[in-house]
């Protein structure tokens, strides 16, 4: 093994935020290894929205040069003497968070990913100033919290986006109750959404299905959804469908022509909408008078915490749940990020290692 | 007893929406009797908020001679063949909600307050077309299940604004989970909010007034806030309070200048911002991120059913809660409503009965 301070990782790196997708091969150092940590050599990195979210500055500035991807699966190749739960040899994935305080009030009530101190996959920075670099990469290193292990019957390519974009709905549809009996709403059928349609069907829910356009419909039914409906800006829609709905997931990302009223007024009593997408832009402004007939919720969710990962990945491997994905090598990192940023994916990209 | 068709109550009412405190008493026809139904003789009724933003035209159209009125305390003069919980010479109140339809899935589930068909005790219609007025008035008559029995040890002057008031502010505070352990937040200190104080500290919770001037903190000391947060409109008084609270209630009825974000940041994780204050305008615009680092929910509430109601009253009765009144003859409605708009009022006016 070479000197610590001499390890290096490489990865597809973005190195002006004016050319957002066009990715160069860096070297940059990784995290100050700990005893708590492993490292995994990368085999696939699905490519999530926020990537193109943060390379295209959408939410705010790009520290460059910068590796992104944090939908990690690979194979463990060195763990800490503190490790407990891997081996070297073992497949296991990383998320959006790779770390978090470890000691405060969240962190010590299995709310990591809500601790204050959250540091993020990639764009962000350890206390000691490393900066960290995502998964479009050779490597990475994590401490054992934010690792995850990969059940045998799961595919790594199929796990891979379960890291961010699973977790990230799947989190709100298990703490919201999606289960036998409940009505759950999912709007926008893309890489978010098509596992909340996935998650809610195989968590025991009547699954709706909210979509702005016809041309995904024929998908949706082969994804399971029990109802579709076709969304419209002016709300019409929901007419039919007042205080039907227990839980609506929001996968939307864009704000303008959100017709979050309408949406609302599709729940029960005391019914719940939970926007996991982020828009750049603010959601469409409310009156109290929105929340009154119902009594319901508008609320956000921040990916999951470690159990519900090992949940969601155990429910996966058990239902042979298995995300719609398209397959390119890391190279083509710019082909994916473009697609993305143009919605033309069905329904999330895994890029496979072609650097190690 | 007269023939039906011939029953008149009198009340003072707004007869012109241009002069909004000018009070004329009429005579009106009631609501059509029904066997399930009660009629009182009103003793006292309050003076709330909604009355003021009524009849200003602020939550929209004036139907014009209007009696408004929803705190309203009386004894029971008589009782339908059907009606199984009062008797004539009983005390009883009615608060805002006067009729559902009684046979949808909010009303079959104890969610009458919820019920599409939701008729309200003044400036509403029954569906024979009567129209409904409120309590600065002789009588009223109202279903059973919108008919609250007042115990014993609970004074009429003291029962009367719980209706309203406390009801809206105690069905949101036990649904969302008030009691021992809990941080409750209750943001404007005014006739609502002086209530969520007092049910909060009886319901066992730690409680943490936040007033926007300083002006009410002795009264709010007395009322046993255990912390009280003197806010800003730049939301610099959240920063050393983040994460802290598991629920605010939200009294507020001026939109403009709210720091709605800086109260989110206030909650620990999925905490709830509840807004019962009905603001005539929008509220501040919100991103999708304020929602993301503690997963909190912006949640509404609509008065309360007729349990929450019973329970409020016990709890009232066996604690000796008693809220901060003055009281004025129902010929002095004028200054009242007008003392309520320029929120000089500690803080709940009750108007006692002098026209029967």
């Amino acid at each position: 093994m070479a000197p610590e301070a001499d390890t290096k990782f490489k990865g597809y790196a973005v190195t002006d935020s004016n050319k957002w997708s066009d990715f160069t091969v860096i070297e940059y150092q990784p995290k100050t290894w700990e005893e708590t940590d492993i490292e995994l050599a990368i085999t696939h990195c699905g490519v999530c929205g926020s990537d193109v979210h943060t390379i295209t500055g959408g939410w705010g500035h790009v520290p460059v040069p910068l590796v992104v991807g944090h939908e990690i699966v690979g194979t463990v190749t060195r763990v800490g003497s503190k490790v407990t739960e891997f081996k070297v040899g073992d497949r296991a994935g990383v998320g959006a968070q790779i770390a978090s305080c470890y000691n405060c009030r969240a962190c010590k009530n299995d709310e990591e990913c809500y601790c204050p101190k959250s540091i993020d996959t990639y764009a962000s920075q350890y206390p000691d100033g490393v900066r960290t670099m995502g998964g479009y990469s050779t490597h990475i290193r994590a401490n054992e919290l934010f690792t995850f292990p990969i059940p045998d019957k799961l595919e790594s390519r199929h796990a891979a986006s379960m890291l961010c974009a699973g977790l990230t709905v799947f989190s709100p549809l298990v703490r919201n109750g999606c289960g036998p009996g409940k009505k759950v709403g999912v709007i926008g059928i893309g890489g978010l959404g098509h596992y909340a349609l996935l998650f809610a069907k195989a968590l025991g829910a009547e699954v709706y299905a909210l979509t702005h356009s016809t041309r995904k419909v024929e998908d949706i039914k082969k994804m399971g959804a029990d109802h579709i409906i076709v969304t419209d800006e002016e709300g019409k829609f929901a007419a039919d469908h007042q205080m039907e709905l227990d839980l609506i997931i929001s996968t939307a990302d864009v704000a303008e022509g959100m017709p979050l009223q309408a949406y609302l007024s599709m729940l029960w009593v005391h019914g719940r909408f939970i926007t996991v997408g982020l828009p750049d832009k603010p959601l469409p402004q409310l009156r109290a008078f929105d929340f009154a007939p119902n009594g319901c919720f508008l609320g956000g969710s921040h990916i999951g915490n470690k159990k519900e990962a090992v949940a969601m990945l155990k429910l996966a491997a058990e239902k042979g749940i298995k995300p719609w994905i398209e397959e390119l090598p890391m190279k083509d990192a710019k082909i994916a990020v473009e697609r993305v940023q143009k919605n033309d994916i069905r329904y999330r990209f895994v890029l496979t290692q072609d650097l190690a």
